[in-house]
This record gives C-alpha cells, structure tokens and sequence, in this order.
C-alpha cells in the first residue's frame, strides 16, 4: 500500500531544507531495519533537525493521512521502529544537543537523538549518574530509550529509564507541542503524561525533548562472582541478598548453557558443569559497600557457592565481567541466528521459570541460553537457530509461544525492556485482556485519531 | 443539578445488600468534606465491598449518567474526593483485606481500603519495607494514595506512592475491569496505564486492588538535626550532601516562621532567629548510615552550621523529629485557619522560592509557615488566617496566586503530593498549556465518555 506519492515528496522537500527528505532504495534501505531481522521499507525517510522540523512533518502526514514512523538508532530489539506500513521514517538520530547538566538541581534536558553512552560519560564527567543501562549503550539514544522504556543491569537497584524521566516535548500527530512534567521531582498537576508516552513505542506522539533526573555518583563500587553448583542456591541466594538488605546495583544470572556458550568461545576456564553464575556489583559509600560485599559473601557461603570472587580493581573487576559480556557474541558465534526474548516474571519464579525455559528447549530439541537480571525477574531466554531452517524455525515459533505461555502461567509477562513492537504483537493477547486492548485502543483512537503514528504495533488493529 | 431521582435509588437498593445504599442527611454530610474546608453534599452514599460491586455501581450510574465520586478516607487536601457535582460518594474504605504479602518476591497485593500506617506496620512485621509516608498515615488509605499520587519525607530517596505500584485491578466508567501490570517490576507490555491511573484523582477508573512493591527493611538508621543561621547555608548543605553522593532517607526544611511557630507552641528551647532547621535521616546497612552521617556532619560544619545534633537512640530521635512533627498542631494553635500548598521546584530553586514566599507573606500581610521536603524541592508554604474574615480571605486568595506564580517562573508547578482537585483547579492554566489540558480532556473522554467519574475536577471543562 502506498500512501506517499510523488507529488507528496515534492511537497515536503519544499517545506523541507535540501537533503533532508530521501526517497532513494538506498536510503530508505538503510532505515528498513532495527536490532531485529524485521525488514520493512519506508516509502520516504525524513531527518529533522528541530522541534518545528517534527512538527511541520506530523501536520504534513496528519493532512494527508501518511504513517509516519520515529527511529533513533534503530537498535530495538521488536521491530519498533520497523515501518511495517510503509510510510515516512522519521530520523531523529540527528536531535542529539544535551541541552543543559543542571548539577545544583540534578537534572538533564537532552534532544532524543543523543546517544545514551555518550550521556552517561557526560553526566559522570560533572560528578553526576545516570543508571539506566541497555546493552546497546554505545549506540542507542535517549529518545529511543524513552519510547521502548529501555532497561539494563542497573534495573534492580536503580530502575529503568521510566524512573529518570521527569519531563518531556512531545510532538503529537496533529503537529501540536505539549509540554509535559519538568525539572520537578515530584509532580501531581494532573494526569501524569509523562509515563503514558514513556514505553508507548512511537504510537502517541514523537519525542523532541527529554528531561532527565539524575543522582549523585557512587563514591565506590565492589563486583563480585559467585559460580553454583546448583541453580536452586543461586534462586536462594538472590532473595537471601534482598532479604539481608542488600539492594545489589547489578544481580545478573548466566545459565548453565550460558556458561558453555562463553566456555566454547572463550575458554576463560569457567567450570561446565557449575548450574549458575551470579555477578554482583554493590555501590554507593565505601563503607557501605564493604560492609554489603561481606554480607553477600557470608549469604553465598551460606547458600553452598562453588567458588566466590571479589575484584580488588579495575583490572579485576574487567575480568568478572568478562563472562556476562561474551554472551551475545558467544552465541552468535556458536549459530547462524539468535532470537532473544525478554521475559519478566515476580523475582521468586526465576528458578521455576528457568526450569521451564530448559524443559521448553528438550521438547523442541532447540538450544535456549538464559542470562539475565535476576534481581528484577527479567530473564533472556535465547534461541540459537538458523533462520534459514524453515522446518527448525517453525519448532522455534512453538517453542518462543511456550515460553511466553509459561511466564504469564508463572505470574509474568512478555517483555521486561524490549517492548511489543511486531515481534510480540502475536503473543500480546496471552499477556492482556480484550478489556485493557480496548482502553489502550481507545487511549490510541483519542490522540492519534487518524491512526498516523506507528501504525500495526502492539496490538492487532 | 440533582441526579439521583427517588426511583434511582429504589433500583439501586434492590442492586446492594441491605445497609449499603445510604440516604439520610446525616450519612450524606460524613461524606461531603476531605481534608480541606471544601464541602458538597453526595445525593446519595453506596459503600462497596468488592470489585463486584463497584463495577456493579458504575454499569448503572453510567446507564443512568449519574456521577460517581469514590473515595477512601477523606483525608485528601485538595478537596478531590468532595463530590463537587452530587451524585454517589462510593466509600471504598471497607475494603480492607491485605490480600497477600509475598516475601519472596517482595510484592503484596491490597484492597485500596487498607490503611496506609497499618499496612506498613505489616509489612515491616514482615521484615521489609514500604516507604510512602504521608502525613494522614494512620488514617489514610492505600487507594487514596494511589488516586493522588501521595508522598512523604521519604520521597527524596523512596520516591513516592507511583514508584511502588506495580499492578491495578481497576473499574471502569462503563463497569469493566481491566487488570493493568502486575507482579513484575519490570513491564513494559503495552502501554503504561498503571501510571495513568495512579495520580488520576478518581476521575478515570475505580481502584479496587493494588500491587505494590516492596523493599528491604533498612537494617540501620540515623536521624541528624542542623540548625543553621542562614537560610542560604542550609540550601547549599542540602546541596553538598546530595553532591557528596550521599541520598538521605529524609531531608526536611522548617523556615525562621516554622521555628518560632513551635517555640511558641511547645517551648523546646529551639532558637527563634535561627533562619533555617534541618532534619536529616540516613538509612541501610549500620556501616553505611555511619559514614553517611559522617559526610552530612563534615558538609554542614563547612556550611557554617549553630548546631548539629545527632540521635543516640529511639528517645533521641523522637526528640528530634518533635519540632517538625509539631509544626501542623503549632499552626493549627496559632490562628484559627491554615491553608497548605504544595508547591514543587527544582532542588536548587528552593532558597529562592523560600525568599519568594517571604516576600509574598510580607506583601500580603500574613503570616506564612514555609517547611517541607527540601530534598526533593517539595515545600508547603501554610498561610495563617481566619476564614471568617473575608477581607483577609481576599489577600489569601492573592497571595496563593502569587505563589503558584512564583513557583511556575521559578521552573516550578502547583502540587508536589497533594493534587489539583477542586482547590488548584482555578491556577492549572498557570502550569499546563492549553494544548496538554485538551489532550488530558481527550484521554479524560476516551476512558469516561459520559464523565459520570469525579466530575469537574483538576481542570475546568
């Protein structure tokens, strides 16, 4: 289906500065894309430079009912910022000005299109902290953050990006601004906005300004790897940490097939046949963390580990990491394709969860590696395939239902941080009511009436 | 407007158990008033005792365009559970079972009827933690939390009543009822509607159940109090602590007023031209809150402090926190009416809108208490007065509205904690352009279409 034709381009280059409406097959190739193997072309794509730029193109696309599709650097991971229906992709990968560091009352105003790792060294840089930490750090952006609600590692003690969003500029789909929240922590002067368009994947309105809290820099930090023979004391481990008091600022878990995949790419010399690794990161006061790293240390003794490490510096700590950071590359080494999943579930369920996942993966005869935040119940079940296998990849679509089935069964759901977009559109009902589809729908219908923003994500029309 | 017609409330008698549906005079007044002097009268009282029943009440108010105002214990300051436009009072404080409190995965789950202090005094039996703390804690209940957004001292590093619910079973204007989140603490499954619902002021569904999460009771706890001869040596304390990478559990400001206020009260000995006191508390492992309180001490030397005290024990601590406890009855003794805002800055802005609000009171001639969360920019100016005097009552008047002003040019909003309601209705134009009300009035619409929920309430229709 086609919605912009030609004489539509031509109107926009003329509201347009030159070079910045591109309709080549190359250009539009190069945002047919996102962290996915989800492809679709845009019919047009447009940089903007500005919030009047943003503005200008949502009225254009409003008058002549185009889909219009925001992208940052296209490093989600649910074809979010995939044009499914064609349309204009809307690059704000340009915005990328941090506006302010305002250290007297901690936060930051940045456009969307900055990078979230160029940020966060910029904000350390002023003795300042910003923890929201996806993997995809060095190459994401804020905007991009803010519409998928991007977590990371620091989730547990820290929270996600939702917990750092204080304000925001939002061009909606009649070109309007509103200006929503600000630089006030707390903020109760009506409906709260702000959180609506945080995680609404480019469906309600596009994001031309982002106001960020920020939090004093932890004084000192201590990593710490526990290795368990057995899964069940890593489980017990983690709410013996929790219950202690201890809020760890990183609680990540590495399956046993985790611990191979690294095994075969590495050989780092971990031990094979060890059921779970924990890395634990505390920070805050140095006293603080000596005395929360002793804690954890006697709960892991306690708890039967294996074998327990604490870096004594940089050095040390690089090393400790070394394991969780080899996994992505781990098993794309090991097959052609992966497909990652995103799975939440209440924190007690992880070892039952995980038990499942390794059931799910013999019934399917399908290799599945778990890693994850098991401070926060966000697990990533990932299936090692090849996509070209269409006989395997029909096991691989059971086997993700499975898996999806048994979260919601355990008390979770689909995504912890990756969001719905198209990949997880299909599963969305195990997860939701026909009643809550609805209120979304109708929350969908009041904003963006003529359906132009990102349209066919989430749920089905 | 009367709503509720002789037949209407036949009908509905035959709906409820007998005792439920109340009509007398006397029944209506309990429910016409929150915790402001605002007062309307309910046409007719319902109390529920079950998600069953509210939908129920609101499948026939809705058939029948009647108008629902729910509320729990009244304790609201901005008068948003007064049933400005007649209709229903649904009383929502009977239900209050503690459905289930999940140590494993630290969640519990609470009919909103449940008492905010008896449900932190079972958690904390518990062994963990729910920081939220309004004042009207042993009163108020957990659904009226939600509906407004409540806060506390804890908020500066707990944050407030948003940040620990995770799931809602709410009732919708047509009867529906749509679970939204759930156990998770991660989620981003669709669109955040959890957050939309918290802080809606009853105006867009029915709380009738909650999930919130829980904390790690902190194992240790300090409670600091630093008297300072200037008002700008304590903001700039303030600052230094939060620069110093310490987060107190609480960080209050009381003013030169505020001070004399309670001397004049309770004779504490507590010195009358000190222009600004601060009440701090650290919390976490015993070896954290030591060097914490050693950092705050060493910043609040370097800031000129009179007087530093730190508590040794329970007693102490009582002791120290008498002075800031005792500014609501002090105020309430010094002249016949208070009015308590709410306003919000940005941290820095505090001195600044501390000396805005002196200016004001002079103006005005009247006396105004200033104290509140310096931590997170959440202050509450009290102006004295006597509503009967209505010459005064115009200056009071003004004198809010400078407020707001001040606050607003001072990159500050209306309400921190409290809401809009009907109190702050008149000034949201002062803090939310006219594009944000309408799309409030959009969502508003989408949700409610026939607006029987709270109406008239936060903006003006």
């Amino acid at each position: 289906m086609s919605t912009v034709t030609r004489s539509l381009t031509a109107d926009l280059r003329r509201l347009f500065p030159a070079g910045q409406v591109l309709d080549s097959v190359e250009d539009r190739t190069l945002y047919a894309y996102d962290g996915t193997s989800i492809k679709a072309l845009p019919e047009l794509v447009v940089m903007v430079r500005g919030v009047g730029e943003v503005s200008t193109l949502l009225r254009f696309a409003s008058d002549h009912e185009v889909p219009v599709v925001p992208r940052g650097a296209g490093t989600g991971l649910s074809g979010g910022s995939v044009p499914a229906e064609g349309g204009i992709a809307l690059v704000l990968a340009g915005m990328r000005s941090i506006k302010e560091i305002d250290a007297g009352s901690m936060v930051a105003v940045v456009e969307p299109g900055v990078i979230t790792g160029v940020f966060q060294k910029t904000v350390e840089d002023a003795g300042m902290f910003y923890p929201p930490d996806p993997a995809s750090l060095n190459y994401c952006t804020l905007g991009g953050n803010v519409a998928e609600n991007a977590g990371g590692p620091h989730g547990v003690k820290y929270g996600v990006t939702k917990d750092y969003v204080l304000g925001l500029e939002v061009a909606l789909p009649s070109g309007d601004v509103v200006r929503l929240g600000g630089k006030q922590i707390k903020n109760v002067t009506g409906y709260n906005l702000v959180q609506l368009f945080v995680g609404s994947e480019g469906t309600l309105g596009v994001i031309t300004e982002i106001t960020l809290r920020l939090l004093p820099k932890p004084p000192a930090k201590k990593t710490m790897l526990a290795i368990f023979d057995r899964l069940d004391d890593a489980a017990t481990a983690v709410a013996g940490i929790m219950g202690g008091g201890v809020i760890p600022a990183t609680l990540e878990i590495m399956d046993q097939r985790s611990i191979n995949c690294v095994e075969d790419y590495l050989k780092l010399g971990l031990p094979r046949d060890a059921e779970a690794i924990l890395l634990i990161e505390v920070d805050g006061m140095p006293a603080a963390v000596e005395a929360e790293a002793e804690v954890i240390d006697r709960i892991c003794r306690e708890k039967g580990v294996r074998s327990f490490q604490v870096a004594k510096n940089k050095q040390e700590e690089d090393s400790l990491w070394k394991a969780r950071r080899s996994i992505s590359p781990a098993i794309s080494a090991a097959r052609p394709s992966k497909i990652g999943e995103d799975i939440s579930v209440p924190r007690s369920a992880i070892p039952a969860m995980v038990r499942e996942i390794q059931r799910i993966a013999k019934e399917f005869d399908l290799p599945i590696v778990i890693f994850g935040h098991a401070g926060d119940g966000n697990l990533h079940p990932n299936i090692l395939t090849d996509r070209r296998d269409h006989k395997e990849m029909e096991r691989v679509e059971q086997a993700i239902a499975a898996i999806f089935e048994a979260s919601v069964r355990l008390g979770g759901t689909l995504s912890g941080e990756h969001g719905i977009g198209l990949s997880k559109r299909p599963y969305f009902d195990l997860a939701v009511t026909p009643a809550t589809v609805k209120l979304m729908a109708d929350i969908k219908r009041a904003v963006d009436p003529k359906n132009i923003l990102n349209p066919g994500k989430i749920w089905r029309a």
